[in-house]
């Protein structure tokens, strides 16, 4: 059985859009944000206090892009994973990672440091820092975007998950306007997918559900 | 032919240690750092200015966990890689991340903020604030290591690598000390490595060789 803990388009969104792009059976626990701030039980499970949280059997992940690497690849017999043997394995084990580690923990700072600390703890320098940072990495996506629908050619694979989610967060920062044409035309075409629609529906009536705000995790203050 | 840009001691110390693990022939191309600033030919090869740049036949990457994964699974038959069959496949791919997602990208804010900077734009909060989260994040590998002596059990893997390099640039940072019991014993097992010695040993070679500096990128002022 699959469990999944999330905050409203929180970086957890990755697995969970992976999860309906499989169309796979799974239970949808949601907390308010922060987490470690607002629901302090959570740390008996996670100590780290973040989210995602995801248990499958005996595995327990708290990387998003990692979690998304293994259920396409776990409950394959698809498309979203990328084989060792194929050409592409490459370019696809770098986008997993480079929508994380590279995209996203810059996002992380401008949300922090612009958002989240209160008003004297604020920092408009790191927030400038960081804003520039993350645009300077999408330099490397634009040009692919501009000759090939998704990041490893025709099909859409884990990879999109990962750096799709790094552009659903640039919308809530505010950012979408300043992405390169070819990477806004990419986003609108994710944003279009069955399955990512689904997501957002699968978290919206979790919260209800379950009591939790439905504001996105981005946009709490 | 595999290529690796590399700085001295930078995140690129993760393929370079991989490919002494794996035995592989490489060519090795140093660069100063920062090289987005002291080699500005770089940003012909690698518009993102950062290392590693690795390529390898077609395949371009620049990710450091990514290459990492990548090389022990396509250049496989050894123990370096778990399997998706095997039990531990996702703490694997989970630790594969979580070494430069979770740990090292905040190290890089306590150096650009307390060391890289001028004086008058470095943030003594920022560099405490992320001094404490790198710590904080080590809380789930401490419980781990006191039970088995890697991250996947017995055996060394790729994810030891990862999440080494993260503990390698925590003595630059002067955290050694900090760090739980542990994962200090830990970090001293895997940097009696031959392959972890043989890396250092041809990074200096090769920086000698060619020229560039051998202050390791993170002690550059």
């Amino acid at each position: 059985m699959i469990t999944l803990y999330h905050c409203m388009s929180a970086r957890s969104f990755r697995p969970l859009w992976t999860l309906e792009e499989l169309g796979l059976t799974y239970e949808l626990k949601m907390l308010p944000f922060p987490p470690r701030v607002r629901s302090k039980e959570f740390l008996e499970l996670n100590r780290l206090g973040t989210v995602p949280l995801f248990t499958d059997g005996d595995t327990r992940m708290t990387e998003s892009a990692a979690i998304t690497q293994y259920l396409v690849t776990r409950y394959g017999g698809t498309s979203l994973a990328v084989a060792p043997e194929e050409k592409d394995y490459g370019a696809y084990l770098n986008w997993l990672h480079f929508g994380e580690a590279t995209l996203t923990f810059p996002q992380t700072l401008v949300l922090r440091y612009g958002r989240f600390e209160p008003p004297e703890r604020r920092q408009p320098q790191v927030v400038e820092d960081y804003s520039r940072w993350f645009l300077a990495r999408l330099r490397g996506i634009d040009s692919v975007l501009t000759t090939q629908p998704h990041l490893c050619g025709e099909r859409f694979t884990a990879a999109d998950v990962s750096v799709g989610y790094a552009l659903m967060l640039a919308g809530y920062l505010g950012m979408e306007e300043a992405l390169p044409a070819a990477v806004q035309a990419y986003w609108r075409r994710l944003a279009q997918r069955p399955a990512y629609q689904k997501a957002l529906a699968a978290q919206h009536q979790a919260a209800l559900e379950q009591g939790v705000s439905t504001v996105p995790a981005p946009l709490v203050e």
